[in-house]
């Protein structure tokens, strides 16, 4: 079967959508917290559950299975021609606390039922089809976002990191790995791919924005990934009595955090661009008791940018208030960690150009943009062409459980990522 | 023995240093947290502890102890008139998360050491005397400060609010007393104290202020106790993707209350007195993900003053702060909640007077001063007559790991207090 041939066939692509909607709300069960929302932890019950799902899901499409040794988990179709570097798909099922159901999940099920499509449709793969599901996209248990694809991207300073990282409740993330059955975990090396392991990565993904839903655009493509830096800050006071302490004696390291937030939003704001955001997700007290003054407060602070310089600028700015707020209130500013300042990444022409062809054959609208969110494409650009595709999302919701995709949506995904895996593989 | 006999013998007040000293470090041990810092929640196993160490404690000294159906325990040294209302002291051994061992704790075992001082004295009580450990004097587990005393005054507010009281857990009050042993909790009536059941209240406390330390005097003698108020404030906005909800386009619920934790400050330092403070001493965001914009936030406030009517306006323009936040960021002010706000108390001054010769006659430097910090003696005022001993603490720190008082201090404090007691006691 050559290109053409495949193409001629293309009514053929045909997506079993009511199944893979029962396995997106079959995946979104396995969830620490209720329904609507979804809480799936990096290497907890409920996350070993939902690789266990997935990896019967590769088995029962006919997949080799393959796991690395942090539980990166590979399915692959092997091709004709073997020996040329396989194409490869895939995304995440991990989910920060209380979100939705779709976030990453969507690039999962959906690529496995992709290689489904294609093969019901009699596609044969010159190269082999690799879909991946990362471990830990999220951030939320050990601080570093796209753990497994920047691992499978060969960073030594992260696995050098990883032997001496813990999680809130002192769980060191071997300790972890190894619970969730990864024995081998401390050959962390093992992870990495060569440059060049693929000829290509591409990932669905549900856009979490509002652009494709308000201009009725059934497909994007995504040209750019903006530059994410994420900061830890920790400010110390003095703490004491509620009622006692009079107001010119207090260092509150609680109303700096105020300060430091509110100063985040302000660089924002002033960077002149839309394309800037900064976000104070995480704002915790020491004591936290109601009659006590704060004595410690720790902020985590997420900046991002498509312009790397300009987001740099804000992060300084943000160092700037910090001083300035710790020397004013007396407090003392003992932690200020850049905990990763990401470059931003962009698609590879080719893969553009084979996801337009493919929207195009399918008749669906689509767009050229840009991701916001980082994703593991960021990390696997490192070391394979890469390109990504968004279908539209309800209001733009992510990471909340009133996220929602339409099935119709989401197939229409499936599709044009069957069709540009099966252009990439033929290539 | 009548008095004049009984100060002839003023001399043979000696205070068992060394024991009470050992004791105050005995029940630090019961703890949560690692020392030097102290947590012992109300009804969890270390306050069960604590509990069962006050009673043997009060049965070695010869006291016969009840407790009432929440837990306040009173060990009675009956008097040679036992028909005439008894005389009363005591505080409380709950301690918020990581906090001293000396707050509350110097009152209940310095309470049964002036029970001791006096016996070893030969003095004969003609009035009881009552020493109290109260249930709950922080609010830390059931948001309700000075539960017990509270009660015992006879809120039928608070009796009826507590039906059906959780933590934050969702742990029931009743269950959460039922666990320590409090069968009979939900007759919670049969606490209340009719008005007169006491001739008279003293508590002895840590300043939990600077003063009598910078001043090198020994003993606070309490005027009165400021005013306190508590208020639970919750913000809800949309949430969503840190990276893909443009600036413009968010109701961030974590900056509405950034924003209101500096308008309290403002708000306070406003007010014109070194006398009103105000803190926010908890402030969570939800869902707490770095890469989530805080769809929800919870701050409580607690503002207090030794003008009801001040911190009353303090009150009135925090909450017009919270609306104007609320509109201006677009988030909702889903709750504005007083959870009390109650008024100062005055000490009786026949109290005063007799804790004024103790100090005169044993030859103690003291001063009358206002007490910022509220205490169960704020509640006890309204059923009986009252009083407070200070003595001095280390820097004014307290509700933190490094609070102090030397154990002179301490022991000066439960002279006066024995002898105060004596006095009151034949009076
Ligand atoms: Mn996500
Ligand atoms: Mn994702
Ligand atoms: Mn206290
Ligand atoms: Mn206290």
């Amino acid at each position: 079967i050559h290109e053409s041939h495949f193409l001629n066939s293309l009514s053929s692509l045909s997506v079993d959508a009511e199944t893979l909607q029962k396995q997106i709300d079959e995946l979104s069960s396995f969830s620490d917290s209720p329904a609507p929302s979804v809480t799936r932890i990096l290497y907890s019950e409920k996350d070993v559950l939902s690789r266990r799902y997935i990896k019967n899901l590769m088995e029962a499409s006919g997949l080799s299975v393959r796991e690395d040794a942090i539980g990166n988990i590979f399915g692959r179709w092997t091709g004709s021609e073997p020996e040329l570097a396989p194409v490869s798909t895939g995304s995440h099922t991990d989910a920060i606390p209380y979100s939705g159901k779709y976030d990453g999940v969507v690039g999962v099920l959906g690529a496995i039922e992709a290689i489904n499509v294609l093969k019901r449709s009699s596609f044969k793969p010159k190269r082999s089809l690799d879909v991946i599901m990362f471990t830990s996209e999220e951030p939320t248990r050990f601080g570093i976002g796209c753990l497994g694809s920047r691992l499978l991207a060969g960073s030594k300073e992260l696995a050098q990191q990883l032997e001496k990282t813990v999680d809130g409740q002192n769980v060191s993330f071997f300790y972890a790995a190894k619970s969730a059955g990864y024995m081998n975990v401390e050959k962390l090396s093992t992870v990495f791919l060569e440059k060049g392991s693929y000829s290509a990565f591409v990932e669905l993904h549900i856009e979490q924005g509002p652009i494709l839903e308000e201009e009725a655009t059934s497909i994007g493509i995504v040209t750019a990934i903006a530059a994410p830096a994420s900061i830890k800050v920790d400010f110390e006071g003095t703490g004491g009595h509620a009622g006692a302490v009079l107001m010119p004696k207090r260092n509150d390291a609680g109303l700096a955090a105020a300060e430091l937030a509110l100063a985040v939003e302000k660089h924002v704001l002033e960077s002149g661009s839309i394309d800037t955001v900064g976000t104070v997700g995480i704002l915790e007290l020491h004591p936290g008791a109601i009659n006590s003054i704060p004595s410690k407060s720790h902020l985590e602070i997420d900046t991002r940018d498509i312009d790397e310089e300009r987001r740099n600028s804000v992060i300084d700015k943000i160092y700037e208030s910090a001083l300035s707020i710790s020397k004013r209130r007396g407090v003392k500013l003992s932690e200020y960690k850049i905990v990763n300042q990401d470059p931003p990444a962009l698609s590879d022409e080719l893969i553009i150009k084979a996801a337009e062809s493919a929207s195009q054959e399918l008749e669906l609208t689509y767009k050229k943009m840009i991701s916001r969110a980082y994703h593991d494409a960021l990390f696997m650009a490192r070391v394979s062409p890469m390109g990504m595709i968004f279908i539209p999302c309800y209001k733009g919701y992510s990471h909340k459980p009133e996220e929602f995709a339409t099935i119709d949506h989401i197939a229409d995904g499936v599709k044009v990522l069957a069709l540009t895996l099966a252009k990439l593989s033929l290539s």
